[in-house]
């Protein structure tokens, strides 16, 4: 194992077949543009269906610069792909941290949900495990560990305790679960309502933590206060009121039991 | 391979080791024996570090009776071994349909959550995928959908649109995930405390989709209407009514925008 030149170097030639004119790249470039092939192809095809000729074949280059730039084949191929991806993944998450905290999570939500769109089939795969796939679930951890650190620093808790760090781990769970089932339903319904319904979800799930935990009711406060009402959590608390209205039995504890 | 004997045969015998008195069993009996020694050795250890000799020692038989009834060795072990926790989990949704809808779901979810504690490292190791473990994945897949099936049974949907499936499968995600989690945090907090949480968890779900979706709000509408106050769903909203309350401005939608 050599490693990829780390000068920039001459490509070769593929040889029988036609091939795009190529362009003098750096090595940096050249490797990101044959890992933008790689994701390419994974986003349609499960790795174990992925060699490195067919990059070489969707990078239009030959195989040997292929070979050169990944020598551990497959597998070394893969796991710099599944960096690549968690390195834009990472960034899904990084957002300022002013105005309301629905319009922050809305934007992170949908970059991370375009995420899912465009990488598809390499997202599944990689997230169910398995085959080449498994020596990367310290890089999809990573990417799970950094996104919830990033919403605890949106939710400005300076020490969150355990019962916020598990509603904030166990949403970022539901998120990608929920992202699995919308790729098995054939991405119905559409992003924008997969999104609204997901951060619904969130502030549902920050509400109900909040019933218990004096931390997270602060939290709520302080997060509801910023909402605008004609924002996702006003017109979610609108709507819920009616549904709900019924069940007022519920807020007057009988004297049985 | 030939398969384990059809009819109940004579032990072999451990040499060499002390080894407690034999006692005739059937050929399932058996059976059952040495996967309930691998399930006890796999909740400690992960499946790579169980070997069919650990197996005997756990079961106090010999090596060559597991051999018999595994002939393909450690993956056919182990696939069984998660077939028959398959079968265990599969019963833990299993609960009559009558009473409140939370208390049927706690029963279930504690059950689920005894499983989960009792099971531990095999638990984890079955989830995070790869290794031996990856053949499984179609048996894990099916216990998460029996789980939902039953699930939209207590909901008494007959025909449940994608946005209730959408909720109920994602809410079982979000109870995988926060079992890791909690396993991950030295299983904090108590059994109890967790289990409520998940209900909670359910309930806010189940109100959130409810506020864009017909069908989910007649289930809530139906299901709250069974809940006595002084049940799980009547502490949570008397508990977060004080918290939601200071931001009334979120019902009255402004003018501008």
């Amino acid at each position: 194992v050599t490693g990829p030149p780390r000068t920039p170097c001459p490509d070769g030639y593929a040889s029988g077949m036609t091939v795009p004119a190529y362009r003098r790249l750096s090595v940096e470039q050249r490797r990101s543009q044959l890992i933008r092939a790689a994701l390419g192809l994974f986003a349609r095809r499960v790795p174990e269906e992925v060699s490195l000729d067919d990059v070489a074949v969707e990078a239009g280059v030959s195989r040997p610069l292929v070979y050169r730039y990944f020598p551990g084949g497959r597998q070394q191929l893969y796991e710099a792909a599944v960096r690549s991806a968690a390195e834009e993944l990472e960034r899904c998450f990084d957002e300022p941290r002013t105005g309301p905290l629905t319009r922050r999570l809305a934007r992170a939500l949908r970059r991370y949900l375009a995420f899912v769109d465009e990488h598809d089939t390499g997202f599944v795969a990689l997230l169910r495990g398995g085959g080449v796939v498994a020596r990367t679930d310290a890089i999809v951890d990573g990417v799970r560990r950094a996104a919830a650190a990033q919403i605890l620093l949106h939710l400005a808790v300076p020490r969150p305790g355990p019962r916020l760090r598990m509603t904030v781990r166990t949403w970022i769970t539901a998120v990608e679960g929920a992202s699995l089932i919308w790729l098995d339903e054939g991405k119905q319904p559409d992003v924008e309502e997969l999104c609204g319904w997901l951060l619904d979800h969130f502030v549902a799930l920050l509400v109900a933590t909040a019933a218990h935990d004096t931390q997270t009711a602060e939290v709520v406060r302080g997060a509801l206060a910023q909402e605008p009402a004609d924002g996702p959590v006003g017109i979610l608390a609108r709507r819920v009121l009616p549904v709900v209205g019924d069940a007022a039995h519920l807020l007057a504890p009988s004297t049985k039991t």
